[in-house]
C-alpha cells in the first residue's frame, strides 16, 4: 500500500533513492541465487573463451559493491582491491555477499539526494558524477552475471530465471 | 558545461530523464559495437551451452525497445513481436537497431515525469510500476550482452571494453 510519504518522496523523479536500493538489491538477490546454483568445485574454476571463472568476478563484485557505497555516502575512497582471501570457497563468498547486503542497506540512505549529481572520484581513479558511478556497479553486476548464465548453461545447469528477483 | 536549465532539471533527483535516455543510447552503442564484432556467418547461428544466438537475443531487444518507449509515453500496446523479418542478416539488424535508436530519440522525451511511478501492463502483459519496466528493458540488454561477451571470447574475438559507450 502507498503511504503519502512514499508518493511525496517519489513525485517528480524518475526513481527514489529508496527504490534504486529495492531495485539493487532485488538484483542481488538473483545474483546471490547465481553463484548458489554453481557446483562448489566449479565456482572458482570453471571459464569458457579463455575468461575468469564466476567466482573471480564475484570478488570484483563485492570489493566495489560495499566500498563503493561507502564512499558514495561520505566520500572516503581507498583503491580497489579485489583480492579477497576467501580460500576459493563457496560458502566464503556467499557469507561475504549477505556482509556486503547489510553494508548497501546501512550506507545507501546516508548518499544526500543531492549527492548523486556532483561529480566523484570512486576508488582515487574513476571520474564520474555520482548517479553514473551507482549505475556502473549494478550494470556492472548485471553484466557479468548474465556471462554466469552461459557457464552455467554450459555445465548442464538451468540458471534461475531473469525476472526473479 | 552545466547550464542553470540542466542544473535545475536535475535537482533533487538520482538521474533525470534526459540522463536516463542519454545512459540507455550510451548503452545501446556499445551494444551496436557487440554486434558489430560478430561475423556476419556466427551472428545468428553461434550458441552456448544450448543457448540462442545472440542475433536472435537483438531482435527480443529490438521488438522490446521501441515499442516499449512508445508504450510508455503514450500507453499505446501490442503483443510483443520478435520474429523480426531479417533473413538473418546482420547488415539489416544493424539498419533496425539504427531507425530503434531514432524511435527512442523520438518517444523517450515524450515520457511524462510523472508516469514513471504510474503503473503500467507493458505489451498487454507485463505489470508494473513504469520505471520498473523501463530498468527492465535496460538491464535485459545489458544481460544478453553479457552473454554475447562469452559468445565473442569463445570465437576467439575480443569484446570492447564494458565501460566504453
Amino acid at each position: 500500500m502507498e503511504t503519502k510519504a512514499v508518493k511525496s518522496e517519489t513525485k517528480h523523479q524518475i526513481i527514489s533513492p529508496s527504490q534504486m536500493l529495492a531495485h539493487w538489491q532485488g538484483h542481488r538477490k538473483l545474483t546471490r541465487r547465481v553463484i548458489e546454483a554453481f557446483p562448489a568445485d566449479q565456482l572458482f574454476t570453471f571459464g569458457l573463451g579463455g575468461m575468469r571463472s564466476y567466482g573471480e568476478m564475484v570478488k570484483e563484485l563485492i570489493a566495489i559493491a560495499g566500498p563503493g557505497v561507502k564512499g558514495l555516502a561520505i566520500g572516503e575512497w581507498k583503491e580497489l582491491d579485489e583480492n579477497l582471501d576467501l580460500g576459493d570457497s563457496k560458502e566464503k563468498l556467499l557469507k561475504m555477499w549477505d556482509e556486503t547486503t547489510q553494508e548497501i542497506d546501512h550506507w545507501f540512505p546516508k548518499i544526500s539526494l543531492d549527492k548523486y549529481q556532483e561529480t566523484v572520484l570512486a576508488f582515487g581513479q574513476y571520474e564520474d558524477k555520482s548517479y553514473c558511478t551507482l549505475l556502473y556497479f549494478i550494470d556492472n553486476e548485471i553484466h557479468h552475471r548474465g556471462q554466469a548464465y552461459v557457464y552455467l548453461r554450459a555445465l548442464g545447469i538451468a540458471p534461475p530465471d531473469f525476472w526473479e528477483r
